[in-house]
């Protein structure tokens, strides 16, 4: 992977390396981010971490924690490695698969966060995607809410951004062992379905599940070419690196 | 039960007899009529009718519909049927269990429609209420939704009303024979979690499920005294008797 773009997070706050060609971290990994709870000590795991922009966003907000990431491609988990470092946090980031689980990961975490890769039904996978993450994409959804329910302590939180369209899949994955949930819905535009969500469930958990209102990311009604067309509020989401917590309460 | 009130829904193009004590109907049958798409010519099984609100304001939409019921409450169902009568509209009524479903409905439906029985997490039932009723209650939502499957042609549609917090149960129970869903949240201010949703699904269907903008019940950030609230939209839905079909889009 010779074809790296460093890229401004957060206004500059990080500067994250990836590839030019493949997966690159947009506004997802930041809400993913914006949206754990976590306190300044706790641990958090990044399941399927990519180049380390959630986490890292994490950490920009949230001094004193123990991160950790599990990458399935070894690229893109070097390049996690090569983040934190260049970018002053320390995270240890682990090589391997959520359906075998590297030994040094297999403990109990405060926090797992997790963007599992997403294709649009009917959308194809580019054909430059190496084999591994052709299998993480055929992941189901399921799978990944399962894996992070196995890592959290009792009483700890999931934190997952998906497409819409996942939530009946997630929401079953969930089973006796995820509670307290609660969905952000992430919209474009107001008036329009959600495109995204945001979860949150507590392991052990018990508390009814609750449908926020919707998190609108671009003000008008289309695309306004080039110009800066985030609300107020995703601007301090996304470019001043505020929690999404009040829109959780 | 002898002590009954006569109210008008739909500025009074619809006239109910209902008890004055217990269930009563209000905005939530209005709502699930407004958002089940039925044709002229359909059938349509009310599961758990009532005193007739939901089958009665659709009837009021839709001409020519064959409307079914099924109650399990002897006075509600005879209420159904009298206000069926009362307001010129052809309804049978089926007095029965949807566990032990009355065998003149084991017939395929275009529609069915459901407001199950709702008491918010916490919430006591009244004392007022029958054994039947109590029964009733207990039924979890996922066996509404399977005995709503069990009823539908292939092709047919489920509209379903609950509170927000019923969301996991009832998309859990979809199975594998329940698709193509959208959930219209509904909320009564913008900006406020939804308390209630709108469900459509569809038996055999394959479209990805769909998290749709809320709709909006009241305006303004609080109650308004005895002052009609209603947002536009809502008051040409709740009063006007117009179709919940652009939300659905």
């Amino acid at each position: 992977m010779q074809d790296l773009t460093q890229d401004a997070f957060l206004c500059g706050k990080l500067q994250l390396w990836q590839p030019r060609q493949g997966y690159r971290a947009a506004t997802d990994p930041v809400l993913l981010a914006a949206a754990c709870p976590a306190l300044p000590g706790q641990s958090v795991l990044d399941l399927g971490c990519g180049v380390g922009a959630a986490a890292l966003c994490l950490a920009t907000r949230v001094p004193d924690l123990r991160l950790s990431g599990l990458e399935v491609q070894a690229d893109y988990a070097a390049l996690a490695r090569r983040n934190a470092a260049e970018n002053g946090v320390a995270m240890s980031v682990e090589l391997g698969d959520l359906a075998d689980m590297p030994k040094a990961l297999r403990v109990d975490f405060d926090h797992v966060i997790a963007n599992p890769p997403y294709y649009p039904k009917g959308g194809t996978p580019s054909p430059n995607l190496g084999r591994a993450t052709a299998l993480q994409i055929d992941t189901p959804l399921g799978d990944w809410v399962q894996a992070a329910s196995k890592r959290l302590a009792p009483g700890g939180w999931l934190t997952l951004i998906c497409g819409a369209d996942g939530l009946p899949e997630v929401l079953a994955a969930m089973g006796g062992k995820l509670g307290s949930a609660s969905v952000l819905p992430l919209t474009p535009r107001a008036g329009k379905p959600a495109l995204r969500i945001l979860l949150r469930a507590r392991k052990t958990g018990r508390a009814a599940f609750r449908l926020l209102a919707p998190f609108v990311i671009h003000h008008g009604a289309s695309h306004d070419g080039d110009r800066e067309s985030y609300t107020p509020r995703a601007s301090e989401i996304l470019r001043g690196g505020a929690a999404l917590s009040d829109e959780f309460r």
